[in-house]
């Protein structure tokens, strides 16, 4: 299992893989054949950046078995999504400022999918055996969402402009690869106080197969981020409030709501 | 008035001012300080590339005044909107693949409002004054729509799956500055036949408006593209067709569907 991790040091860019508190810094293309410079940076020395940038983050609705048995939804043939736009990414530490016109911003904690590399073939129609290897690794999201704006107009829900605002869509603090998403589960706290906690294998389309299904028509680009859904829980994040999304295996992705 | 043109020439991108059958080669940052680099190359050595590279390309619903009384919908009070991906850009010239499972592609042709950079001054929460300053210019979109994808859910639109497959958002050819957009007439041509044809003019919220209510708390980045909508007589395109979406001052955008 490896964790990559982003950062800003000394007003550079870079990347590198994380062990505890060390970075162990690296070059080229994360998705193809990453190279330790020899460089090793302490965790305390940088600062935490998006682990990957996203062409798009693609974002799930009714994709967990205990939020669609509470809001009596049907079970979707297809993945129903919208895409959050670059502007909504933030690092774990990044403070998100929600406008004032978005009333309280709802925290969605999510585990998210990072779409990688295979040399030759383009993540497009893919079955579910090959979209097992097009997926990178893991990563935490929180799908942050203003329930005054999805529901501002009768004719028309605003799912994307609710969860497309500037910091509505911070990810990471890493990509970790190599883990089972079957066993993983979110846990989401708000000032430390545990207010979701559910496990990924209540997921109605699993990991391999919502690849495959988003894949059908629709090229997945490396770095790509597929935010799997929320499930019970998801509620309003008082102004001033730290929310933490725990993935064990991946880490804690953490910021700040003013 | 500029015409802004993109191109593929002896494997290496490029951009410059096109002016007729010509093009006057130019570097640097098309929304900075582009310079000319001395070179010209005739229209017919090249390939027609994007215009720019939009980091987000945001497609309205209901904003022209004759397609919401003919679906008898009411004015909306914001922009109401979807993004379509990356993954949906072509430039004009590109046979756009329709997969089997999307149906019939319905053709919409738009006007889309192309970013700049106005140093000092991110494009958020900006005045209609302010924002007809990050009006760098304009480009025609064909802004491609599954109708089977996007009713094939009863509980959820689909709306960015049903916009967002690969080539669904084909634009240029070029970007025209110094327009007034509501001098403007876009039209479509389906196998050469004019299937539509209506004015800017009857845009619900124009386009200094627009793009300063999309500012709301939503960073709009240089060369980000706003799809205005369409308006009446959008229609599906039979396979092998030929659609044009012309708009004069602009130019043309041609794309074949297979």
């Amino acid at each position: 299992m490896t964790h990559w991790i982003g950062f800003l040091h000394d007003g550079q860019r870079g990347f590198g893989r994380l062990d505890g508190e060390r970075i162990e810094v690296c070059e080229g293309d994360l998705f193809g054949e990453p190279t330790p410079t020899g460089a090793v940076l302490p965790l305390s020395e940088v600062s935490v950046d998006l682990p990957c940038h996203p062409s798009k983050m693609i974002a799930l609705w009714n994709n967990f078995g205990a939020l669609m048995e509470k809001q009596e939804l049907s079970r979707p043939e297809a993945p129903l999504f919208l895409i959050k736009p670059a502007n909504t990414y933030r690092p774990s530490g990044a403070v998100v400022a929600v406008p004032e016109a978005a009333g309280r911003a709802f925290y969605e904690g999510e585990l998210g999918i990072v779409i990688g590399r295979v040399p030759g073939k383009p993540a497009r129609d893919l079955t579910e055996e090959e979209a097992a290897d097009h997926i990178f690794g893991f990563t935490c999201v929180n799908d942050v969402t203003s329930a005054a704006i999805l529901k501002a107009d009768a004719s028309f829900a605003q799912w994307t402009r609710s969860k497309g605002l500037d910091g509505f869509g911070p990810f990471g603090p890493v990509i970790a690869t190599g883990l089972d998403p079957e066993t993983l589960t979110v846990r989401t706290l708000v000032n430390g106080r545990e207010r979701q906690n559910f496990p990924i294998s209540d997921m109605l389309i699993p990991a391999p197969r919502l690849v495959a299904l988003l894949s059908q028509g629709m090229t997945l680009e490396p770095g790509d981020v597929i935010a799997c859904g929320t499930s019970v829980g998801s509620g309003p994040t008082p102004k001033g409030a730290t929310v933490e999304v725990v993935i064990e295996g991946i880490g804690t992705l953490t910021n700040r709501f003013e």
